[in-house]
């Protein structure tokens, strides 16, 4: 009836939609997140796996200006926490039956470590964080475009692998001051519109954090008129850059890319600009606490569909949006037709009373 | 630790939930989902299964009214495709795991079937629907008692096979006028604000619908005050108030409920009011288009956690909470906490960047 991965248009899939055994709209959200499987997918018969989460990490030199309340050790024991399978994203992951891989891009310790560990993958390492955002470039232009590299190549290989739904996640302790400078630079917003509390700043640390982020986007917005890949790198992070080649890659395979909080948003905001309509295979999970969220998700034309006031990152918002594209997938595949009621019910059937002859 | 099932302090499963690996609070509502889990099992390491969704049909004399657009054969119609697996409630039942079960406790055409069809369960069949309310009382107080009665053994035998979570849903053309009368009379709510659209009402129809609604609430108020249970069954549903008996029972039994929509909660409000503590064990999965889902949920002190403009009942949206129980459940009893980090990487951590020695 129709191919997969050919256009459909938003007519006819909202004709299947309200063809299915129930009143047109009433599944409300549960039918928009099934129209844009099927949009992006091209089907009628969407699928929502297989599926996988791959985490990026990377640490963040603008934590010398105490931007955040954790130190930068906190990202590599993170790391081990969920290679541990102890962590957040861990227990999402294993609730919602989606696979997760781990690459730490840019950890400060991540260099060091020879230890072959299974589930920490530090094969495409780039350097050891980036440098302090606040008074340099955090990334060369080579720096950022070999992390946006590494995040195309893991994409690529999960297609492959016949991957259909993609999700990226972070860890980066000091990873919403970089988000901040890219939503702000990015979105043209204020710089004091998307700075928030990050994992729980102090009301000192959020006044610092708001002056590090207008310095650095003051610094780089000239530059960003003219050359915007040289300026995002400067505010950017080894994951940050990574996740938005993961995402512009996944897209251009024509595959769903479901969209964390505040920091991968960033990401997808990246991708958007350097390699326009990345965004239309876009899915925003959540809204998260972080104010430059709403910012990003609205600058990209993508509405969220969970609203719980997440603020964790490690990809736990778009891991729990995973069984709602189930059920999407699954409403849209195996309900009945309106039509197909008369064959149940071998009798005249008219929804309208008016018309019914009883 | 804790005993099952004994009270636990809600100090204690914050404190819990503050100790897990994640700045505290950084999972927003699926947090407060936990702490809900935890409350009600009065343990903290909560289950969300075995888990049950117990459908429960009736039909409606109110629609000689006109009150909806469909005419009450649909009900039949919804019950063989249920049965048939192809309805919305199938298909997010099978992308959420959850077993489903089928009462046809007031269905026009139940007395007439004798088939013995493995997946309807006609056992428990009252009446050929309700009287009309609008003239007269929809239900004598014993047949409001018998489905009643009804609901509570279809919970005890489900607590005797070991269900944890108990989930209820309704199928019935015409349900949310006598929903609306029900919710008006408890909440004490003026009548237009708890008449909606239902299933799709036109501009005339809901009209009529007010002053249908508005009809029945003004005779049976009077005797609300002295005879409450005479009353609820004059405005009341088979179905209705067996999902009523139902949610008391599970209450009673230490058990979760998980509300779904208006009717249902409807029910929950008829529980609450004749057996006051039963929504303690109450949990609000969405909060619905119908205008008068939103007061209800407030006279139960119930915050929903989907707010997905549902609006088409068979227990939908109490199947989409589900998997994030899941979620919730799982993050309580597999992360880490903050303290066991010290020995996944064995040196000294503080969390406080300004006292770290780095």
């Amino acid at each position: 009836m129709t191919v997969p991965g050919s256009p459909l248009s938003m007519n006819t899939i909202a004709s299947h939609l309200d063809s299915l055994a129930k009143p047109p709209g009433s599944l409300g959200q549960l039918e928009r997140l099934a129209g844009e499987l099927c949009r992006i997918q091209g089907t009628l018969q969407p699928r929502s796996t297989p599926r996988r989460m791959v985490l990026f990490a990377g640490d963040h030199g603008v934590v010398a200006e105490r931007v955040t309340t954790w130190p930068s050790a906190i990202t590599e024991i993170m790391l081990q926490t969920i290679a541990a399978g102890k962590a957040a994203c861990n227990a999402l992951a294993q609730s919602s039956a989606t696979p997760l891989a781990l690459f730490d891009v840019g950890s400060l310790e991540g260099g060091q470590r020879n230890e072959n560990h299974p589930l920490i993958n530090r094969s495409h390492w780039i350097r050891a964080g980036t440098r302090n955002l606040a008074v340099e470039a955090a990334l060369t232009r080579d720096e950022f475009r070999r992390a946006v590299e590494v995040g195309r190549l893991i994409a690529s290989e999960a297609v492959i692998e016949g991957v259909e739904i993609f999700a990226g996640g972070e860890m980066g302790i000091g990873n919403t001051t970089p988000a901040a400078c890219l939503t702000a630079l990015i979105c043209g917003a204020k710089t004091d519109s998307v700075v928030g509390r990050g994992a729980g700043a102090s009301d000192e640390i959020l006044n610092r954090k708001r002056q590090v982020v207008d310095q650095a986007v003051s610094r780089v917005e000239p530059l960003f008129a003219c050359d915007p890949e040289e300026a995002l790198a400067a505010v950017s992070g080894l994951e940050i850059a990574a996740i938005a080649g993961f995402y512009a890659e996944a897209s251009k395979r024509g595959k769903v890319v479901v969209l964390d909080g505040f920091i991968t948003t960033a990401a997808a905001l990246i991708a958007e600009t350097l390699w326009p309509g990345s965004r239309k295979n876009f899915i925003a999970a959540h809204r998260s606490v972080e104010p430059g969220h709403a910012i990003a998700l609205d600058h990209l034309g993508l509405t969220p569909f969970l609203e719980w006031n997440l603020r964790l990152g490690e990809g736990t918002g778009a891991l729990l949006l995973m069984p709602l594209l189930d059920a999407a997938a699954m409403m849209v595949t195996r309900m009945a037709t309106l039509a197909d009621l008369q064959s149940l019910v071998p009798r005249q059937l008219d929804p309208h009373q008016d018309s019914h002859p009883g």
